[in-house]
């Protein structure tokens, strides 16, 4: 059902500046930056640099204020991991299946992600408090299903 | 340099608790587990189900006691994300690579993980605030370099 680690979420205070460290420090590649106003962040997708196209990334989370789920979790815990996110061939069928062992849905529909995605999120709940993110890739990587 | 995200580590208060939902709802596969003392944990490496052999896993982390660098965690911020870790295929050479851009290292050199791999942490300062792991595993998947 899950097909890979597609990314983990990191929040930080400025995007700018961790957008550089990870691309001078960890040589990652920065593939995409987007203002997502419906969740209320300025992110950055930057690809973990020898690993198959499209399939391990890292997510920069810059909140657009202090009143948005990401601004509230930067005042609470400071900047760390957010969330994570596992690859799927069909997202509406693996939420089905996830709902029906009784993991808490926040998204019981996919939702519109970045760079063409479509998401849901589970809840941290039963999960080892871990803000769980399923991503069907609008794009498939030649070498692999999905 | 980093070839995959290798795993996620998360901190649970139930080792046995925490690796039957994941097993049970995300469909996870248990495929090692071991007391760790030098690090304090018992913990439980889960490897996401139809990812390449090798490639993607969930560390599951529950502290041995209170006064250990896990049972700190678990006490300060609860079960949760603890840290991230990314393959290499040369463990030394991604440190020395890594540490000449600034980043700060935690360890200097490579020491023993868990299935035998080659590790070294990576501090948080300077990487949006996320503790970060590097991986040379022991054996090579199949179908991929590392």
């Amino acid at each position: 059902m899950l097909t890979r680690i597609d990314h983990v979420g990191i929040v930080c205070r400025d995007l700018g500046e961790a957008v550089e460290r990870y691309q001078s420090g960890l040589g990652l590649i920065l593939v995409n930056q987007e203002i997502n106003e419906e969740q209320g962040v300025n992110e950055a997708m930057l690809q973990v640099a020898d690993a198959p196209a499209g399939t391990s990334y890292v997510q920069l989370l810059e909140p657009l204020g202090p009143d948005t789920p990401v601004g509230r979790f930067l005042a609470r815990r400071g900047e760390g991991l957010h969330h994570v996110a596992y690859g799927v061939t069909d997202i509406s069928a693996a939420l089905a299946s996830i709902g029906a062992t009784g993991i808490r849905l926040i998204d019981a529909r996919p939702r519109h992600g970045s760079m063409g995605a479509s998401i849901a999120f589970l809840h941290p709940a039963g999960l080892g408090g871990v803000l769980t993110e399923l991503v069907e890739a609008k794009y498939r990587p030649p070498d692999r299903q999905n």
